[in-house]
C-alpha cells in the first residue's frame, strides 16, 4: 500500500480589502485544500452553520483548549475568544491534505513558534491607494471603520518581512497562479522528497 | 523609469541520464532565461561554436580567470580546466533575466559558498531501475561507461539532500511544471519583493 504523503499548512495573511478570499476561491477551483475553520465563544449570527463559518463553543470549553495545548494560536477579540484548533489541521494534513490558514500577524507568529516548517504567505497590494480604494469600494463599512482598517493595515504591511513569500495582488488570476506556484514548489523541497529516491 | 527586477541563479545538478537537457528544454519552451555556457582549455570538437557550446580559451587564459576569482567555480578533468565564468551571469542577471547553471555536486558547492543566494535543485530519477533503463537505452555509451555513470550517480543521489529542491523526472511535463513553480515562487520569496510593498 502506498503511503499516503503528509499535507502541509499555510498560513495566509494580509490586510483587510486586500482580496485574500477572492485569491484563494480562484485557488480551490483547481486544488483540493482544508480551509481551517476557527473555534470561537461568540455566539453565532443569523445563518451561521457550527463546524463550517466557525467551531462554536462557550469560554470554559475555549479555556480547556488552551490548557490542553489544543489550539495553534489564539487571541481575545472585543470579549471572546478566536482560535485554531489543531485536531482538524492535523487530520487534514494526514490524509494528504494542504491546509490553509488565514490567520493576522499575531496568530501567524503563534503558529510559527509553534511549528517552523509552516509557510508563511502574505498577501499585499499593489499599492496603499489601491488598498484605500478596495476598502471604500466594497461599501460595507463607515468612514471611521475604513481609517481603523487602513490603520491596522499600516502595521501588517510593516510586518510583512516576518513571512517567507509575498504576493501582490494586482490581479486575481497571476495572485492565484503564484500562491498555486509557492504551494507546488514547497512540495518539491528536499527534505519532504528524500524518502522518494533510491527507493529509501 | 521603471527599475528592472534582477534576475535570479538557479543551480541545476543530477545524475547522468536523468533527462536534465530535456526538462530544461521544455521550460525554455515557456521561459526566456540565461543557460550558462562553460568556459573551458579543452579543444573545440567538430562543429562546436565558441561562445556557444563553450568559451574556449587557453590554460593561461583560464588560470589568470582564477587568480582574478572571475569564476563562480572551476574544476580540472581529464588534463583539462571547466569553469563558469562569473561575467555572462552576471550580465544576464543585471539585465533581469534568470540563469540556470547545468553543474554537477563539486561546481554546485562552490557556487553555493560564493553565493549562497542561489537556489539549487537537484533533479533525481523515479527510481534506480528506470536510471539504468534510460542510460542503457540512449545506446551512446559502452558497458563500461554506463557502470562508471551508474557508480558516480549512486554519489550524486546521496547527496542530493545538499540541494533546496529535490525534483523526480517521472514524466518530462511534470518536471518541468515543478521547475517552473519553483523558479515562479522563489521570485515571490519577501526579500526580493520587499520594496514592492508601500512604494518603498
Amino acid at each position: 500500500m502506498e503511503q499516503v504523503r503528509r499535507g502541509k499548512t499555510f498560513i495566509i495573511s494580509g490586510p483587510s480589502g486586500v482580496g485574500k478570499g477572492t485569491v484563494l476561491k480562484e485557488l480551490f477551483k483547481t486544488r483540493d485544500m482544508y480551509y481551517s475553520v476557527s473555534a470561537t465563544t461568540r455566539a453565532p449570527r443569523d445563518g451561521e452553520v457550527d463546524g463550517v463559518h466557525y467551531h462554536f463553543m462557550d469560554a470554559e470549553e475555549f479555556r480547556t483548549m488552551i490548557a490542553e495545548d489544543a489550539l495553534l494560536e489564539h487571541a481575545e477579540y472585543a470579549g471572546n475568544y478566536y482560535g485554531t484548533p489543531k485536531r482538524y489541521v492535523d487530520e487534514a494534513m494526514d490524509s494528504g491534505r494542504d491546509v490553509i490558514l488565514e490567520i493576522e500577524l499575531q496568530g501567524a507568529r503563534q503558529v510559527h513558534a509553534k511549528r517552523p516548517e509552516t509557510v508563511r504567505i502574505f498577501i499585499g497590494p499593489p499599492s496603499w491607494e489601491e488598498l484605500e480604494r478596495r476598502l471604500v469600494s466594497r461599501g460595507t463599512d463607515t468612514p471611521e471603520k475604513i481609517a481603523q482598517r487602513l490603520q491596522r493595515a499600516r502595521i501588517e504591511l510593516e510586518s510583512a518581512d516576518e513571512y517567507d513569500y509575498l504576493i501582490i495582488n494586482d490581479t486575481v488570476e497571476k495572485a492565484a497562479a503564484e500562491l498555486d506556484a509557492i504551494l507546488c514548489a514547497e512540495h518539491c523541497r528536499v527534505d519532504d522528497r528524500l524518502d522518494q529516491i533510491l527507493g529509501k
